[in-house]
């Protein structure tokens, strides 16, 4: 393998592949890092059966996440919608209820709560700017409270603040008093809304990849060749005149830049000389991974399909608080997927597997009956454990991070440049994000050493 | 040098070595690995002329805080108190006022507003157990919010609320929307009182080391002889079965067991084998370190002093909002020490050294009048920029995260054991946090060991 390129790049997930690829159709020479067996980050497909394959990590794209489906389609790969027909279900109040449409039927006060409180959200996350939320009319005030505060200060139905912190789950897995309002609605435009965040048909759950996420991440490596090379972690960026020299377990390669695509809490880890400034360092500080335990019970088949249901269920009650049809598109074998987020995460987390398995199997059967019990196979993986993740689905900004630290996210210092979904404008923290990350490190690098 | 013994300990701080003198006490070997070619850490002294040593570190002692004392006789160091005679000055709404005693005149309404908040927080701070935060009656809505948050609502005033702010600067370098309330009551509980925290005589500020706080690390680190190790950054702990290797750059050392003496922020940097499970890696991930660049300013006398001034200053207006009086023992040379604290140190840390050696002299002249430019030297030390330290004065719990992660501050895992002042229950933050730390952990392994 060639030890020096023209760009290093640390990380071989989406972001990173991105970047890769378009320094190669540059004419650039480039070599990709990265810790793991394996690319994709966190995006991870495994094959559980013959020709079934799930995802254990990032699996849906939705509209306006332009650039992955431009990638989906140069590469030749196959989407299908998530399953949605039929009802849903949601528990509520110790009572499990049926219900067709984006609106379960919890009460007209607690609707019109929420819906008044995603209202809200939406128009102030319009005044959030994407590339400088620092920088909003707002951002002191907006970055000094939580998400959950703003919640109390501005709903009035207990039942509307449990969906505010179901939202925050499914969509940070973090509880809502652990990070910002100004993060929430800078994520909020990120993502383009609310509505767009949670939603399947039409959101950012709309569409999956009939051979696994993992798919996109294999299709940009493959012309890589070896200038890929896995099991080499970073450990170490030395930053000379004129080069950066990047020191892994299997020696050191040097580029005239480097791209660091990776989480910044991971990149806070590498040891830089010179050091990081301080803003960059107390920035890598700050930011902490939400968690989640992706859980996933195989069945013979998908039995809740012939009750009508659609398999997906809400519920104000844990552990479990999110479950989907997560089966192939062929509906054989059938799959219900099971989120355990945010606190629920951390608590089963410290349970023996065989007692997760059980609690999360008993949320299946209160929220879609008995036969749910009759598991065949079940698999998790909880990506706080993950050595070169530590947390899913990415880092979110607790009070104050944004407004004190925020401007050192994506500054280049020196001849390193950042990279990774946590850098983007938009869709930060989906797949969408890595990529569009992926781009613009690339053209950071492309102009500086041309 | 032994590269084998009971205990290996990571961090030549008050922490390591309050550890390591308990293990050597117990007739157990023991190796100390630091990664600075100095020991004390967060203390650090320097003789800047003959027989002229400052702290650009931590220096002051207080009342209750009985090991430091201790260790202090027990060594055979001199202290001597904080100069405090004359009149403070505190600059307030654009006007120098003189004051005597502990409270600076802002006007009567504030003065009631501070008051009245210092004993709310008493009151609740008793309330929080030391051992255990997260179990406390109200942790989980003390946790959702920040002190500033609870400070906008309970208080009537804004000079208050800037007091609010000035304490939350001086005690936690940090803005006042950067931590929980409940982060807040553990440390006024930790350090005794809120007086306690602020005060010089009766509280933490009381006592000065004649020669520097840094002679207590040496007087704990000379009979180590060649059992400390120095300039050893530790990079990776491995877990065997029955052994702890510790890797730094000048090799591996094995221990029965290791205490891990340094912040959770760098803790979280080394590389574990097997890894740290998911809430230890996620408590490392949210542990931020305030930010102070400690500065100091020299002059042939302590020419505030014959106009009757103690030299302390106080003001609702940055860059610098607390001066003291520094000067030796014998005063002379004159010294003003110049906090540059949270916002501040971040703003002026991205100054040139010569912009921000204007920005806090000019504040000293605001303060102190026209004498004060007339400067003979200039120290500073941004201990942001410290690889091994990355800012002080120690770590804040933003919201959520005492109540998801706190339990994990101490827990040990396998043969690894947590020290440094983060890990205290008594005065957190402080060198007598580190040393309460240093003992704990030691009594830990030593009973395993045993």
């Amino acid at each position: 393998m060639n030890r020096e390129a023209d760009v290093v790049i640390v990380g071989a997930g989406l972001a990173g592949l991105m970047a890769a690829q378009e320094i190669v159709r540059a004419g650039r020479e480039v070599i990709v890092l990265e810790a793991r067996d394996r690319v994709g980050g966190r995006v991870f497909s495994q094959e559980i059966a013959p020709d079934v394959v799930v995802d254990l990590g990032g699996q849906w794209l939705g509209p306006t996440q332009d650039r992955a489906y431009a990638l989906v389609k140069a590469l030749g790969l196959e989407l299908f919608p998530t399953y949605q027909e039929g009802e849903h279900v949601v528990f509520h109040q110790g009572r499990l209820k049926r219900y067709q449409g984006a609106i379960p039927n919890i009460g007209l006060r607690a609707l019109l709560d929420i819906g008044r409180a995603q209202k809200r959200l939406d128009t102030m996350a319009a005044q959030v700017s994407l590339h400088a939320p620092w920088d909003s009319p707002h951002a002191r005030e907006w970055d000094s409270i939580t998400l959950e505060q703003w919640a109390a200060k501005t709903m009035s139905t207990h039942a509307g603040k449990r969906g505010v912190s179901l939202f925050s789950e499914a969509v940070f897995a973090a509880e809502p008093n652990e990070f910002s309002l100004l993060h929430t609605l800078f994520y909020i435009h990120s993502g383009t809304s609310f509505d767009s965040l949670i939603s399947t048909q039409g959101g950012a759950q709309q569409d999956r990849f009939a051979q696994g996420a993992q798919s996109l991440a294999q299709g940009l490596s493959e012309p890589l060749g070896d200038r890929l090379c896995l099991n080499a972690p970073v450990r170490k960026i030395e930053q000379t005149n004129d080069r950066a020299h990047v020191h892994t377990d299997s020696g050191a390669f040097t580029g005239k830049c480097a791209i660091v695509a990776i989480p910044p809490t991971l990149a806070g880890r590498i040891d830089y000389s010179p050091p990081m400034p301080p803003d960059r360092d107390q920035l890598t500080q700050s930011l902490p991974h939400g968690s989640v335990i992706k859980c996933m019970s195989l069945y013979a088949e998908p039995f809740w399909r012939e009750r009508g249901l659609s398999g997906m269920a809400t519920s104000d009650t844990g552990p479990v608080r999110l479950i989907y049809d997560n089966s192939p598109a062929n509906g054989t074998p059938g799959i219900l997927l099971s989120f355990l987020e945010g606190e629920a995460a951390r608590t089963c987390g410290r349970m023996s597997q065989e007692e997760r398995r059980q609690a999360v199997i008993d949320c299946s059967v209160r929220y879609l009956g008995e036969r749910a019990r009759h598991v065949e196979a079940f698999f998790e993986l909880n990506w706080s454990a993950e050595p070169w993740t530590r947390g899913c689905y990415g880092a979110h900004f607790p009070t104050g991070v944004w407004t004190q630290f925020g401007h050192a996210l994506r500054a280049p210092v020196g001849r390193i440049h950042w990279a990774g979904t946590e850098t983007a404008t938009r869709w930060m923290g989906y797949m969408e994000g890595a990529l569009e990350s992926g781009i613009r490190a690339a053209q950071e690098v492309l102009e500086k050493i041309s």
